[in-house]
């Protein structure tokens, strides 16, 4: 570690400029690169081997189990580490609680084609998804319910905005995580052996009577627009979660883990009986 | 209405000014309004005899029909409706969809001396939350499972927060709301023959293993901290969601809609079953 003498203390400088800039979808598409901010996210990421360009520490605002478990595993990955002043990294971190430490990194491949279906699959794909927090919690989600993956489908946000690696707790690096058209994504299922069970407002069956045991993939349309029509085919199943009250949909992600965790407990009861 | 050539644009105006610090919580806490942006908001608010104290218009933003409906239900209602430019909507105005229409409502009681506990409760509690977006999601699952009540125990936002009523859709207003601190809540809960079902990552029972059919409440703790110990009380049953990932948590929101979703399962065939 640079001692804290040398800490770079001016916004001005370069490095800490290009970082700043990479708050900017456009830079972050253009560079290959995005921030991570907090201990977890980065120890998660570190998990998985992602690339970590370089890394800012305020060491007297690394507090905390987390972040200073994710200052040593970053020191023993031979990355780059820039120290700087408090000032500094409150101008790069973003979010209510920084924990002294932002790493820039290249965002990982999100190609279909390198995508594993694996045995027994259970797939989330939603489609032109426009909130990074909303992306963060089904991330989470299907960490939790241990899905195969999660294949975002013409997406309105960037996949790794920093919000989204947030909303994520960097569950975003330890679920296989694809980008791909709508269309594309229906062939990826279909060609995989994967039902698509899609979830609609106006479709005749509950989720609670469909068969969500087998290998299947939850869809699930944006928040304004719902499904588009890619999503009319014969080869799509179409279910509904029952709405008891005065709204007729629910948030994106919450929708996502009611059928997700369903899908689960399905399995559980197919894996009792068969087992 | 108004006619457009009276419309207000100057920012600068007294009741404009006034709106533009509702945005500030302590402005709405010591004023006893809020704001409500969005024609289903708007509607739902009205469907349940909501205040409005008064709205600004842009007549020429009021576009689809959510909006034109709540346009008209304001005018039935006789509350003032003040017509303003494009520009000072848009300063008055949050979130990133404005439907031309902002209303600043007298914000509802929430004593939880008042709340009914009604017939066979399904009740959620969520104690010291922060994100008022997290609030306004369970809102809308609480609305969907046709849940009795919501209560707010000792949170650290207000709860008629515009962003919370925005991630609610309204609900906010639909479903019964009440705060207290979190031991009134729990004495509510045993007052009333409700069980407390806490969702706790260190608890021995699967929810799936539990009996969420009978009247209960589910209980959640904060996004940062979990449960405090108020909770730890031999008249509370802990459950845990199973986790197979890296992390050890949901989303609050995400977490209360698969103990809520469980529930209303449980019901339905405990209906099936009695009847």
């Amino acid at each position: 570690m640079t001692a804290s003498a040398d800490a770079i203390s001016s916004p001005a400088n370069p490095r800490v400029k290009a970082a700043v800039r990479l708050r900017d979808r456009r830079e972050r598409e253009e560079t290959g690169l995005t921030l991570v901010d907090g201990g977890r996210e980065l120890l998660r990421a570190l998990a998985q081997s992602v690339e970590i360009d370089h890394a800012f520490v305020c060491s007297e605002l690394v507090i905390g189990a987390d972040a200073s478990a994710s200052l040593d595993a970053l020191q023993r990955s031979g990355a780059p580490l820039i120290e700087v002043s408090p000032t500094v990294l409150a101008r790069i971190a973003f979010g209510d609680r920084s924990e002294g430490i932002v790493a820039v990194i290249r965002t990982p491949s999100v190609a279909l084609e390198a995508l594993a279906a694996g045995p027994h699959p259970l797939v989330v794909v939603v489609e032109a998804l426009e909130k990074p927090g909303n992306l963060g919690a089904i991330m989470r989600t299907a960490d939790a319910v241990g899905a195969s993956a999660v294949i975002a489908a013409d997406p309105r946000t960037d996949v790794f905005n920093p919000n989204a690696i947030r909303a994520s707790v960097g569950t975003i690096f330890s679920v296989p995580l694809a980008i791909a058209t709508a269309s594309h994504a229906l062939d990826w299922l279909v060609g995989h052996g994967v039902t698509a069970i899609a979830a609609r407002v106006d479709a005749a069956q509950p989720y609670g009577d469909a068969d969500l045991g087998g290998s299947i993939a939850i869809v699930l349309g944006s928040e304004a627009g719902g499904l588009t029509s890619t999503w009319n085919d014969p080869r799509v199943h179409p279910v509904r979660i029952p709405m008891r009250g005065a709204a007729d949909s629910l948030n994106v992600s919450v929708a996502a883990a009611v059928l997700l965790f369903e899908a689960r407990r399905q399995r559980s009861l197919g894996g009792a009986q068969r087992g």
